[in-house]
């Protein structure tokens, strides 16, 4: 019942089907089944008090219970990376323990996680196979049918989006494209292979993690020779076709920052992939490095940063470059104090700011836009803007520095 | 006189200035004269037999005359890179030279060519100013206007693409910005500084060559894991408005290959840039090993090459992956016949196809789009698409493999 699954669940009672959410979280469950959220999201949390009132939706840690009512078993555990940049299948092998502690006879199988290419067909049907002594496609169906949401649409875009079904024969690729359907009878569908569905999700996200990498190299560059990367990406997308190229700011998060690693754990050498992670991954310090050009040391200095989370209105911490950050300037001696707009317990506004030497804008919080006058009212020395989001010309009294531009 | 000078000097004799074009080459200045052109362009071949005979077109070889009479000189001379990929000034010094022979009070200054950024601030503008005894924005214009056509475009692109004005000041900017409206007066300008504008021009080219090779890698995993890239990058972007993965082929030629460098000679360390440079010039011997996969050896083997220009429907063969892979090919002993439609003394078709054991398609050529049963009667054992431009199904007793496709 996290961030892929609750959404999902919620989509398909909206749907007019019976679903049960399981998470081994005990006081996830009962917070779900009493209509609270464990996560930032209004507008799922309005789905999620409307499901419960139909009675389409019960929340359980009772998965055994939960796999012999369903008759289809969506997967969307965490496929996390470790320290070694490998992936962690704990929590899929922990679920599919689950599933074949029961019979698969007549039910359907879907992976909805991210994961490494192969996985389904090298990893999951073995031994679903051997375990269930029954036979994909005849006995029972499996897809891989990866989610590609950008975190904080799912209301929107679990109707509008295709969907990949990657099966391997026409019973599972037929189940499972009738289970999206019942979302919406337009929603396009896209058959192929269980692996070519794992490599084109995997795709999707790495075509924008580069991207977000190049913006970012191009900063730099911008930086070094004197410009505004903003200005000079704004002049060359301007009217043409050709030129996409996105804004530079702290790229990361769950998804972007592990994917590539998803597919270049698979060689020895390195990638594009490994250079766009090692520079949107160095970003964080470059930021503390224009800072250290400003003033010598950070010791002792205080910091305001504002925004935590990974992206725009959320409230999503994992492999946050805003979170690195932090723990850098720390490091340096600063004494960070962080505004988190969407974290209950972090410092209100007014607090973060006052007495700070520097304010950093660390997340691009559509909240944040209009902040240049209270933050030149602060008194502080400098303001760093990571994404640009403020006019150079809001600030008159403070310093204002803006990644991509040279100071 | 080459193929940026000489369409911009068509379309703006089109829009009825006097044009003077300056050429070192003196038989490509007679061809030019008598209405010949010299690389392979139709729609501009027209564009040239319609200035000359309205007299608003005569080309050149006495630059200090040209100099002399015109107004506006722009410089379209080549910045190619050298073997230590420096870039080679050459030329852009010895037109320099010319045009600080002469005064240049009350002239103005374009130049069209890629450069490394801080060309014009760092380079041309002291040297103009030491050298010409004059002032730039008072005594003469001076502006970067880099050029962004899509080679084989340059007669719609003039009209349509918006122009970029680097220039320093007014002066310059708005005389530069009148020259491009000339030519179309809905023309849409972007000024910024000579600076930004040599980084717009470089980031676009280097968006779309990292984008290239990223599709070229995706193509290398698709293989990995047993599957097709081509049919993946179509589920992918079908209908998903956050992914526009362009298809894997080669990507080098005079432009991309080279831009990257420009930028990336800047710094000490590695960037995406040079993982994305070196990703796509592997592409060739790439091919290589999966001949030799194929048959163990090369050596001795007869094997025609489809195109050897580095676009589709070019004659241009300046970096082009094909002619390295015909390189690498002869160095492992195969025996190898080229077919290029568009280079006059290249055997035909059927003299390429005749006795060949293996064909490869390596510029996807619109000409070659229905070739595949034109290649199967030839006989040969198997036929090798770099570009997914075939259909598997069109191959039925020869064996068909293509770039991204695991065999």
């Amino acid at each position: 019942m996290g961030r892929v699954g609750l959404p999902l669940a919620l989509v398909l009672a909206r749907s007019g089907l019976r679903v049960i959410g399981v998470d081994v979280d005990t006081q996830r469950v009962s917070s779900l089944n009493n209509g609270e959220m464990p996560f930032h999201y209004p507008a799922i949390r309005v789905w999620l008090k409307e499901a419960l009132k139909a009675k389409l939706f019960t929340s359980t840690s009772d998965s055994k219970r939960a796999i012999e009512e369903c008759d289809v078993i969506v997967l969307t555990v965490g496929t996390p990376t470790g320290e070694q940049n490998q992936i962690d299948y704990s929590q899929l092998h922990a679920a599919l323990a689950e599933v074949t502690s029961t019979s698969l006879r007549g039910k359907a199988l879907i992976l909805r996680s991210t994961s490494v290419p192969g996985t389904i067909k090298r990893i999951v049907m073995p031994m679903l196979s051997n375990k269930s002594l029954s036979t994909v496609g005849v006995d029972f169906a499996l897809a891989a049918c990866p989610e590609r949401i950008l975190e904080g649409q799912a209301h929107k875009e679990l109707y509008e989006l295709p969907e990949i079904i990657g099966a391997e024969d026409t019973l599972s690729a037929t189940i499972a494209s009738e289970l999206f359907r019942k979302i919406s009878k337009d929603k396009k569908i896209l058959v192929t292979t269980p692996t070519g569905a794992e490599l084109a999700k995997l795709f999707t996200n790495i075509y924008r993690y580069v991207n977000f990498a190049l913006a970012n190299e191009f900063a730099i560059w911008a930086e070094r020779y004197g410009e505004d990367a903003h200005e000079i990406i704004r002049v060359a997308n301007e009217n043409y076709v050709r030129s996409k190229i996105p804004r530079p700011g702290f790229a990361g998060g769950p998804c972007l920052s592990k994917d590539g690693m998803l597919l270049d754990n698979g060689t020895t050498f390195s990638s594009i992939i490994s250079a766009a992670w090692k520079l949107n991954e160095a970003v964080p310090q470059h930021v503390v490095m224009a800072l250290l050009n400003e003033f010598g040391t950070l010791y002792g200095m205080k910091l305001a940063v504002l925004g935590l989370s990974f992206k725009a209105d959320s409230d999503d911490l994992r492999l946050s470059p805003s979170v690195k950050l932090v723990e850098l300037l720390k490091a340096y001696g600063a004494i960070v104090k962080v505004h988190e707009p969407h974290v209950p317990d972090s410092l209100g506004l007014e607090q973060a700011l006052q007495g700070s030497d520097v304010v950093i804008l660390a997340t691009n919080h559509t909240a944040f836009t209009s902040l240049a006058p209270t933050i030149e009212a602060s008194g502080c020395v400098l303001v760093y803007d990571v994404w640009g989001m403020f006019d150079p010309k809001d600030f008159v009294h403070t310093r204002y520095r803006r990644f991509g531009r040279a100071a």
